[in-house]
């Protein structure tokens, strides 16, 4: 029976020339990473299913892959809903395996802990170009500092990271703190309950723009004053440290001055000590959507490329709901697949590469000639070469033509007689 | 909320010192085959459900994690049968992915192809000791290639990996060919459909050894004549490519001289070129379970380890249940987690880590030093040293001595007043 052949919806084969930059972005995230002194960890793909849909994952939990009970376990006689049927899901994001996996192991780790993980998630999204139901996230997180030493080596590490493997695209990153986001808001007049749906509207200012969020702030029912009043502040706050400390100045009446200036202190470290040549901003419309950040986010944008290449800010609440025990959190995550996307684009060759020898031996060359073509083989190997041994096709010229497209530039001929080329 | 800690059941959590074994594991396999001109793939970990269940996986069939089907799909009033539930589920090896990946890509590989692939592959098997529900397979296989080239080139690659990875553990390569084995029992007289049943019996061999795979002949009622015929003929065989060729003249009757000849061939070419030091055997009592296996077979086993490390074959009819096309394959499978399983119990440290060296700062030391310290370990990053930044902790000793366990040799302190140790 011919089966079917295709992926499943949504998912995709990876061909060798995607893995090579995979892997090699792989490595020099880790590389990076370990330098900064984050200890790589892995949790398995599949979740609890009570964990998944603890209402930590926002819209993700509608996406979940869910395992079908097995067994004994699984009675289909006596079904009502799904969650009858399912134990378990495939993971949407790492964050939520690393808080179980903290809860299950802070007795043994340091403290503060750094954690690196790199793996497949997976969503059930709408398929869409480019988007795909399994792709990899790398995540570095920090547990159990409280302090902006945090987000200074989040920053470091990831702007460190992303400037040795993208080193010709210009990147950005844009920094803001949720106390001030809302602190503006409040400060212009903006009820507290409130807050979600201006947030929800100031999101959407890279689509829609400075009028389009009036409009929809106007059109939502708040007070004409108010809105105006947010809008010029939005406006008119300096993007760089000094500014941040200004805006502080500006929000004394509803935010304590130590938000601005810690804020204004991890710009002016970073600014300071980064390896990487990149821009620093401060961002008072960047929300990120997740509801469990609790203080600084961040995001980066990179030239040339649409959305953000990484993202992440401080969740302080969340460890607290697995252990009981409140853990300061923070946490970095580059968009994988975007960044490999971004150096395909770029027509990016993995640099450091072996040489790539093709050695082709005659059809019926006899066993010791092919031997001593195996052993010759073998010797290079060790040297570091990368040695296809095939036998020559009929069509030769064709054979060559397909190997240059896997990137042999060298070719050695074995024939029957002897050594010719 | 608190939700639950532990992993799902069968499954692990990865500590940073398993993580960093894993991935130089992973490396030097990755290296080492890349040297052999295998090109690195990947397929998703979710597959459909027909191709998972169409009798290639053998008794994995009954162990696969299945998912539940999405939004309208799923009809829950509609249920008859656990099939109704499904669309698919998690990948149980990789040797089926693969076919459908090359059934699917055929047209745009190079002939033969030389795949790489390393990845997790789930099964639900019951929970045990050492073995788990997600665990990482690394296999080889040559598509396209029916000479034996494909079998010797499998073995240098899989030994030169092991021989790398594993400098102080004895390994033997011992190989069969299902041609060989069916002959020894038709030459001795058992009937062709009893094949089977006979070579689930002497799979048993390890086990039960000779006097307990006779006894179990005998009970199952077999010709006395042909079970001590069979028994002889199997102690009699000898070990190394000669014995293969006697074994192949005694044979002449029921099997073909090439298929013998293949095999010596085979074991002459590996033992003269191999780079690792290593055992290679005929083995005639080898079997392997699968039932997808055609001709030449092969199983390594290392020193002090019971069970096999790694295994492979070829499967020539496999590829063609896709296509439609008979394809010859053969493939080599190393048993990743047994690998890292040896080198943790021996205890084995990961060479060419670059040296760690932890900062300590004291508590609330003014913004400037700290920058000064960060600065300092960028520098230091820069030159491939792991640096860790972290706050002293009021008990240093204690500090210190956790943090020696994460591989932490060197510690620079930073004091309020400026620079101490």
């Amino acid at each position: 029976m011919a089966l079917t052949k295709k992926p499943v919806t949504g998912m995709k084969d990876i061909q060798p020339a995607e893995m090579q930059i995979r892997e090699y972005v792989m490595n020099q995230i880790r590389e990076t990473y370990k330098s900064f002194g984050f200890s790589q960890i892995e949790t398995p793909c599949v979740e609890h299913i009570a964990n998944l849909t603890s209402k930590q994952g926002g819209d993700n939990e509608k996406l979940i892959f869910k395992i079908l009970k097995r067994g004994e376990k699984l009675n289909l006689d006596a079904v009502n809903e799904e969650n009858d049927l399912v134990d378990s899901g495939l993971r949407y994001d790492l964050t939520l395996p690393l808080s179980r996996y903290y809860a299950n192991n802070a007795a043994n780790l340091p403290k503060p802990f750094k954690a690196l993980q790199m793996g497949s998630v997976w969503r059930a999204d709408r398929p869409q170009k480019g988007r795909f139901r399994q792709f990899v996230q790398c995540d570095i997180d920090i547990l159990g500092d409280a302090t902006s030493l945090a987000e200074i080596e989040l920053i470091l590490a990831t702007t460190t990271a992303l400037g040795r493997i993208c080193p010709d695209n210009a990147f950005t990153v844009r920094i803001n703190d949720r106390g001030i986001l809302k602190g503006m808001a409040l400060h212009c007049g903006f009820p507290e309950e409130s807050m979600d749906q201006v947030f929800i509207i100031l999101d959407k200012m890279d689509k829609i723009g400075f009028e389009g969020v009036e409009r929809e702030l106007l059109e939502s029912g708040y007070a004409e004053t108010s809105v105006s009043q947010y809008m010029e502040l939005l406006r008119g706050v300096g993007k760089d440290a000094d500014g941040v400390r200004r805006l502080g100045g500006q929000l004394a009446d509803v935010l304590p001055a130590q938000v601005s200036e810690n804020l204004a202190h991890i710009m002016d470290t970073v600014n300071e000590v980064a390896e990487a040549d990149f821009g620093l901003e401060f961002d008072p419309t960047l929300v990120r959507g997740m509801s469990y950040y609790t203080g600084t986010i961040f995001e980066i944008s990179m030239e040339g490329f649409g959305g953000s290449v990484a993202g992440g800010g401080r969740y302080d609440k969340m460890i607290g709901k697995f252990t009981g025990m409140e853990t300061p959190a923070c946490g970095f995550s580059i968009g994988f697949e975007r960044i490999v996307t971004i150096l395909l684009d770029n027509g990016f060759t993995v640099p450091g590469e072996g040489e790539k020898v093709a050695y082709l031996f005659e059809k019926n060359v006899d066993s010791s000639t092919l031997a001593g073509v195996i052993r010759e083989a073998m010797e290079a190997r060790k040297n570091g070469v990368q040695v296809l041994v095939a036998q020559m096709n009929k069509n030769k010229k064709f054979q060559k033509e397909q190997l240059e497209k896997e990137g042999y530039t060298q070719f050695k001929e074995f024939f029957r007689e002897g050594l010719k080329g």
